[in-house]
Order: structure tokens, then sequence, then C-alpha cells
């Protein structure tokens, strides 16, 4: 069954507040053709329209207490890409000694990173003291700011996957190395340091599922009802489940064939 | 200049990979009328197609080492939402107590949950131990599966507005009350408990806007060059800020009209 289908098959009469179909489909064709881009990075530049309007979906993600804790760096300067890369390359040899030694050579020939070859690196930052000491949300769940950030991060890969710009984020890295290279003031926390870039191909699927590293994850098993692990019990939990492997193929059905 | 002069103004003749303009404007269009909802939940009930299908969307957020770290706990029963509820507010209470007397009184009549009125809540779960000790890309970063699940969050979130489904953060609860009603394991960490329903309408603007508890903040302020807060200098940083002034009604052109 296409999605056309499954929505025409959803009673949606009385829900106005719906898009179109084509519009769900644009938002669905970008959240399952989504890549972390290491490897495929083109020199291209990348018109200023297009980073505007990547950095306006960013811009618009959901902040607590309407904060809008973020900042955007934007290097290009090869002095700040080397250093990056020099604490990545110390990063990833500490990284590969912590891995069993069976898995210590695949880990080694994965590409994890594309700092130096894309043609744009980002840092999105979360300012912990943008709007003063209390803000509201985050009275009690303090972690709350740095997750508005994220989502921010989020919404500016789905952007620019929508545009044909590749992301990958690179965690491989020292937090005090990040912070001294981008000279972020204390109350500033790095959250995200992204490559972009327009690349020569978007892989069908992740490297590490592709790579047998590990494989997705059956999505009715992530799935429990009112308390952790309890599993369906009425009727309507059983459907929900039901639903849930019938629509195995639905992330599929959006693979991009241009 | 409305999105679609905008894309053709863009020289986009290399980008093979750029979704359609119609599809990229169903993305956009998401991001920019996604909204915290709060109080205009209505009892209609989700149906399971839909509901499978932002549970889709959430399971495909990028996630480091491929980890997949969420869980999703469907909270339907009222004894375990009437238990979220108490804990609200409490916690409510106590957060009112934290702002300057000036804010108390805006704070107190501003809604800030739907945990009752919405058909359904979902703890959105990060879990810590999921694919052994040690994870590519969490070797020294050690919080990214935590953003991988609000990655999941905001999927989920954006996926439930373009079915016209609002969604709700609530974060003014205890962890320890929240571990406790989920019966939540201790490598279990609760990411974002949200309430989820069919609403009345989708607010505009975020209501903090609105009740001009803070405004939004102008991008090309939060926009810095190679490190934290250097302006921009070559004339390419320039004309990036100069574009990112001119699209400012960029965000409002996808306003939701219908």
């Amino acid at each position: 069954m296409d999605f056309k289908e499954q929505v025409s098959n959803t009673d949606n009469s009385q829900e106005q507040h719906n898009f179109r179909e084509q519009e769900q489909h644009g938002l669905y064709k970008t959240i399952f053709n989504r890549r972390d881009v290491r490897g495929q990075f083109l020199t291209k530049a990348v018109p200023k329209q297009v980073l505007s309007r990547i950095l306006y979906a960013a811009h618009h993600a959901p902040s607590v207490g309407f904060m809008q804790p973020w900042d955007f760096i934007i290097i290009q300067s090869p002095k700040v890409k080397n250093k990056i890369h020099q604490d990545f390359t110390l990063a990833h040899q500490e990284a590969q000694a912590m891995f069993d030694s069976n898995k210590q050579d695949k880990y080694k020939n994965l590409k994890l990173e594309g700092i130096i070859e894309s043609p744009i690196n980002i840092c999105i930052t979360c300012d912990r003291e943008r709007t003063g000491k209390t803000v509201i949300g985050r009275t009690h769940m303090k972690e709350m700011d740095l997750y508005s950030s994220v989502c921010a991060v989020q919404n500016f890969w789905l952007a620019a996957r929508a545009e044909g710009i590749g992301v990958g984020w690179v965690s491989i890295l020292h937090h005090d190395a990040l912070r001294k290279t981008l000279s972020l003031p204390d109350n500033v926390v790095p959250i995200a340091y992204l490559c972009l870039g327009y690349v020569s191909h978007f892989n069908e699927k992740p490297e590490l599922e592709t790579a047998n590293w590990l494989l997705r994850r059956p999505i009715d098993e992530l799935v429990s009802f009112d308390t952790w692990g309890q599993p369906a019990t009425s009727s309507q939990e059983q459907a929900l489940i039901a639903q849930l492997q019938l629509d195995e193929a639905f992330p599929r059905s959006f693979a991009d064939k241009k």
C-alpha cells in the first residue's frame, strides 16, 4: 500500500489542519532520506540563498521558554578547520582503542567525518544564560535548553536534505579542544559540529546499517503502553502494533529515485 | 519575493539531489507552522494509521552509532495521566515562586500543559545502554545518545504537525516522579513527555511570542564566522548576513491559510 492509498484509507474527514498530501509527502521524504554524510562532499559552493533558508529552518525550532538559545558559527577558515581535524584525528585514535579487538579493524575503516572536504563547517551551540537564570519549562529539567538546540540541529539537517545538501555530525572531538578552537565563552555549550556541502550521492541507507555494524530495530519492539515495557493489552493497543508491523515498508516507499 | 521566486533565483543547475519545489515547500511549511500546543486539544481519537506514520518518522531520526536509543511509551490510562498531572501541578507551583514577582502573575496565567485533555500522552526515552558501553561517536561526547532521542522528538513533532496533530512538550515535571510513575529502569532517561491530539486550531505564532514574554531574535545576530562572536569580514560573509536580513519574511510566507 503506498502513501496515497494510506492517506485516503485514513478517516480524516474532521482533520482540518493536516497538510495536503503532497506537502506531507515532502516532509516524510525528507525525514526518510536524510543521511549522516561523511565521504561524498563536493567542493561546489553553497549559495547564500540556500544557506539562509536552512538557517531559518533551524531558528524556527521549538525552544524551552522561547529561549532560542542557539548560535551558528560558520567555519570556512582552513586554519580553524585544520585545528578541528587535528583534534578529530587524536580523538579517533583514542576511540579505536576503546572497541573490542574484533571490532577495531572495522571501526578503523569507517569514514567518520568530512571536516576538510566539505566547503562549510557549522557549530550549533547553546547559550545557557541567554534569557536569564529562570526559564519557563527549564525550572525542573535543566537540560531543556540543550535539547532546544538539538531540535535546531535536526531542523537544519532536514532543510539541508531537501535542498540537496549533505550534513554530517562530527562527535568524535574533545569538548575542551572544540571550546578552545572556537573561543566559546563558559556559558556556551557546543551542541553539534556539522560538515555540509553538496554531495556526489546520498546513500540509500545509513552507512552503519549497510556495513552491518547494527541493524534497524523493529519499531514494534520499541513501543510500550502506559508504563515501561508493558505490552499491548487492549484491542486498540494491539491494533496499533499490528499497524506498525503492516507499515514496515512505509519509510522505504519514499526512496529518492531521481 | 516568495519561495517559488527564491528557488528559481538560486543557481541550482548542478544540484541533482535537491527535492522538487513542492516537496521542499511541504518541509518548510511544517517547520514554520509547528507549535507547542497546550490549550486546544480535541477529544477526537488519533487513528492508528496516523500514529504509526508519526512513530516511523521518529524512528528514522539520526542516532549516534546507529544506536536508535529511543523507546515510545504510549499513555492513555487515566490513572497514569492523573499521576503525571499531579506532579506537574506541584512542580508548576514551585516554578512560579522562582520568577521575579513582576513576572509571577503572567507566569501563573500561562497554560503550560494538556496532559488530561489530550487523548494521548507519549514519553520518548533514551536507553543509555542499548548497544553496549562503547558506541561509535559517543566515545568522547557522552551526551550524544540523549541528543539522538531529541532528534526523534523533533521528527515526531514535525510529522504530527503535517498530519494536523498538535504536540505539546511538558517539561515542568520532577525527573524522579516521572521515572517512578512510568517504572523506568535506571539505564533509561526520560527525554520528552508529550501530549498529542487533534486541535481546534494552531496558533499563528508561539504563545510566548504573542504574550510578549520574549521576542523572536533577529537571526543575523545569531550568526558569527570562524570563531565565537566574530562578525562578517569577507564580502561573501557580508553577503550571507544581507541575505538573512532580506529573508526576514521567509518563515511567514508559509503561514497556513487553510
